[in-house]
C-alpha cells in the first residue's frame, strides 16, 4: 500500500511494490498523503515514486469487474485523484522506475515533472489495444500536457515508449539510471519547494480550468 | 478521378494523377470509397496516395468561381470531408508523393499520420497570400494537429515545407524517398490495422470532439 | 518613452532605454504607434525593439502599488494591449535584446516571431515567485503559443530562459549575436510586408479567438 516518508522539503510517497493498480483502498491511501502533503506548512513538495517492475499499471481492473455496478463512482473517484494531483499546491514529480500504463501513465502526467528510468520499463496508453476508450476527462488530461503529434501517437496506437523514446516525445523531461531516477526526482522537488502555496495553486488552476472541469464532471464521467 | 485498391489489410485510395481538386465528383468518388472501407470488416487501414506532381491541391476554385452561389454548401462538404476522415475509425496514412497545397494540406492533417517524399514537392497552406482566409473549422482542424508554433508559421506566412522541414517542423511524420513514400505508408497502416474498430472511433471522436463540432456547424461554416 | 520609426515597409517601435515597463503613459504611446502602423496602407511590418539592458520588464508594480484602486481598469488596458498586437493585420517581430520578463514575456509572445539575443539577457515569467498569479486571459496568451511542456516548465517554474535554452524550448524563432538582434527582426519583417491586410486579420482572429475573448472580458479581468 502506498507509504509517505519525508526528506527535507520532499515528501516521497511510494505506491507500492506490486503493479500498484487503483484500488479503491489504495486511491483512499493516496488521497489521505495528498491530505498529509496539502496540510503541511512551509516549503514542500511532492515525489511519487515505487519499488520494484512497475510504477503503476492503472486501474483495478479485476476489482472494476467485480463490481461492475460501480462502474460510474470509481470512474469519478479517478478522474478526482487526478483532478486533485495536476492542481496541488505544491511541485509534484513522478519518478517512474519501473512500467507506467493506462491510468497509471495519466496519474503521471497530472504531476508537474517526470522522470524515467532510462535503460528498462515503458510508458504506454494501451487503451487503443485493450478496449477501454479514454473517458472525456482523461482524453483532456492527457491532450494537455503533450504535444498533438505525441498525444494522438500515444492514444491511437498505444505505442510503448522507452525512456529515451518518452524523453524524445516529450512525454518526460528527464532519464536516469535506475539507482538516480528517485534521486533526480527528489533534487527537481527540492529546487522547487518554495513555490508551494497559493499562488501556485491559482496558477495550476487556470491553466488546467477545462481539464479540471471535465475531470470533475461527476454526472457524465464515462462520456 | 479517385479509385480503390486492397493490399492485404490495407485500403490503398489514388487520389488521381492531376492535381487533384476538390471537385464536386471527386468529393463524392472519396466520400464513397471511405463508405467501402468503413463498411468492411475485420482488421483493415487505409493509405491515401496519388499519382505524378501533386498529392492536392485542394480546393476546386474554377469550379468554385463558376458556381458562387454554392459557396456555403461546398464548404460544408469540404468540411464534412475532413470530420469523417480526422474521426474514421480506422487508422490512416496519407503518403505525399507530390505538392500538397491549402485545403489538400489540411485533407492530409486529418489522416493519423503522414509520410512526405524528402527530396521534391512541398506542403504548404497558401491561404494568407491567396486572400482566402481559413474558416473557423479550418483553423480548428490544423491547429488540433500541430504546434502552436508549427501552425502559427505555416498559418500566417504561408511557408513552403520540403520534406525534411516538414518533418523538423512535426508536420509529417516521416520522409522517405520517392519509390519509398507509398509502401512506408502501407507499412504503417498494415502494422495499425488490428486497431480498427469501435474503440479508435470514440477515442478520435473524444480527442477531437471540439474540431468535429467546428467542422460540423453548418449553420455558420464560413465564419 | 516609445518612438516609431520607418525603414522601408518596416515600421520599428522602439520601447524605450530603460525597464520598459508599462506606465499608463507607456501604454498610450504604444497604442498611439499600433495606431499608425494600422492606418498606414501597402506592405508593412513592425518590429519592436528597445535599447539598454532590457527589453521589458512588464507591469509597471510601483505605478499600480500607488494606484490600487485602478487595478482593475490596469489590467484590463494590458489585456487590450496583448489582444490588439496578437491579431494586429501586420506581422509582428520582437527583437529582444535584452532581459524580457512577466508581462514583457506575454508581450513579447503576443507577437507573430521573436528574436533574442543569444549570449546575454534572459526571457522569464517569474510570476510564481513573486506571488502575482496569472489572470486567466494572460495565461490563455501564454498556453496559446507555447507546447504544453514549455508552458508548464515557464509558468510553474519561473525559470529564466537564456537565448539557447529559449529557442530550444520553441519561446523564441530565432538567436542573434547582439549587433544583429534587430536587423534580423527587420529581415523577418521586410520579408513578410505583403501579409499586411485583411486576410491576415481575420486568419489570426480565427486562430487566437478564445485567447482574444479571455484578454478582452472586461468584466472579470483578474478571473
Amino acid at each position: 500500500m502506498p507509504a509517505l516518508d519525508r526528506q527535507g522539503d520532499v515528501f516521497v510517497l511510494d505506491l507500492g511494490d506490486g503493479e500498484n493498480r487503483f484500488h479503491p483502498d489504495w486511491l483512499a491511501a493516496v488521497d489521505a498523503a495528498l491530505d498529509e502533503v496539502e496540510k503541511a506548512d512551509g516549503p514542500r513538495a511532492l515525489v511519487t515514486a515505487a519499488t520494484g517492475k512497475f510504477y503503476s499499471n492503472g486501474l483495478d481492473l479485476d476489482w472494476l469487474f467485480a463490481h461492475a455496478d460501480q462502474h460510474q463512482d470509481y470512474v469519478v473517484s479517478v478522474h478526482a485523484l487526478f483532478a486533485r494531483l495536476l492542481s496541488l499546491p505544491v511541485v509534484t514529480v513522478a519518478a517512474l522506475q519501473g512500467h507506467t500504463f493506462a491510468a497509471g501513465a495519466m496519474f503521471s502526467l497530472a504531476h508537474d515533472f517526470r522522470v524515467m528510468r532510462a535503460d528498462r520499463g515503458f510508458w504506454c496508453l494501451p487503451e487503443a489495444d485493450i478496449n477501454i476508450p479514454f473517458t472525456p476527462g482523461m482524453s483532456a488530461l492527457i491532450q494537455s500536457r503533450l504535444t498533438p503529434r505525441t498525444a494522438h501517437e500515444a492514444m491511437v496506437t498505444a505505442r510503448r515508449y522507452g525512456g529515451h523514446d518518452a524523453l524524445a516525445a516529450g512525454i518526460v523531461d528527464h532519464t536516469a539510471d535506475e539507482d538516480a531516477v528517485r534521486t533526480t526526482a527528489v533534487g527537481i522537488a527540492q529546487a522547487q519547494a518554495a513555490k508551494a502555496g497559493d499562488t501556485l495553486a491559482t496558477i495550476k488552476a487556470r491553466m488546467y480550468a477545462p481539464v479540471l472541469a471535465a475531470l470533475r464532471d461527476t454526472a457524465n464521467p464515462l462520456g
